[in-house]
């Protein structure tokens, strides 16, 4: 029984509800297909992380979006 | 000196101060007795997943809840 | 841009490497389809967790196998 | 259903198959007596991390057990 | 493209803006440097536990900072 | 007394022993440093994933690397 952890960013650009139940359901599913596994007991956790908690290529992702605008 | 990471449901079902009090002093004490390791800077982190989050059987544990009332 | 991180049983059990080019490219489509982000830097991470060290319900993967037999 | 990683030392400092069968039984046992939940689909993962890639305090476990001989 | 996952304690004791900017910026550069990798697209994640989550030597970080007042 | 752990590919990819230690000292340092925090305990964990189990894009690093010759 597989355990799949996704991290993304939060606060603004946080998953809606169905967003995050369409990406538990779309990871379960497909672990199912390609594996032949068992998913009925699958953990899937999503952790929405602050944007300036998560960092890519040396910067904030609150730094980033602003030095996009 | 090992390192432990527990994910649990939060929100409604978050445990309670004394209950995470209790997972750490056990968890350390098991470790300690089984490992025979010097525990004294063993590192308990308990993560609370929000329902919406945490994904079981391709169902949120939110959804889950619900479809059992 | 998330981060996926995804635990399976190795040892005999271990995905092939085509499987874990499905569950690659699958959870990136799935994350790109879904939330709508760019995915071309996602970092997906499968973990290969041996028998003896995948516990469920109390028992490892590799003694519960044995005791289906 | 909790999830819980157990990160610990590898190489000859690794866990007999005994130690990671105690482990998994008594964590799991320990969060449903403490949390009251239903463990009979609870996973822990133990994770042997080899010695040169286990820092505490700046220093490889290896170096550390050097410098203690 | 390494990934890079820092926990730390949260509430009061949590870092600032600028210390979380400083982390990631001092992680994706060291990688960089010792690695010899692109870090253009380096993930540095950094998670706050609260101190009645985190635990070290059997006792929660809230629990030690009292008893050393 | 934060925790860090780092995922880099492993294989022919994977990170020397004295790359290792210099990534263990630089981090460890850093965090003293910028958070000011007594280090003598912090665990750094250095996590080596083979380049069949780490996708970057919807592509194994395998797979990556072969299209770029």
């Amino acid at each position: 029984m597989p355990y799949v952890n996704i991290k993304v960013t939060g606060d603004e650009e946080a998953p809606t509800k169905e967003q995050k139940q369409k990406l538990i359901e779309g990871v379960t599913k497909l672990i199912g297909d390609v594996l032949g596994k068992n998913t009925s007991n699958l953990v899937v956790v999503i952790e929405e992380i602050p944007m300036d908690n998560y960092g890519i290529g040396g910067l904030t992702v609150r730094e980033r979006r602003k030095s996009k605008k």
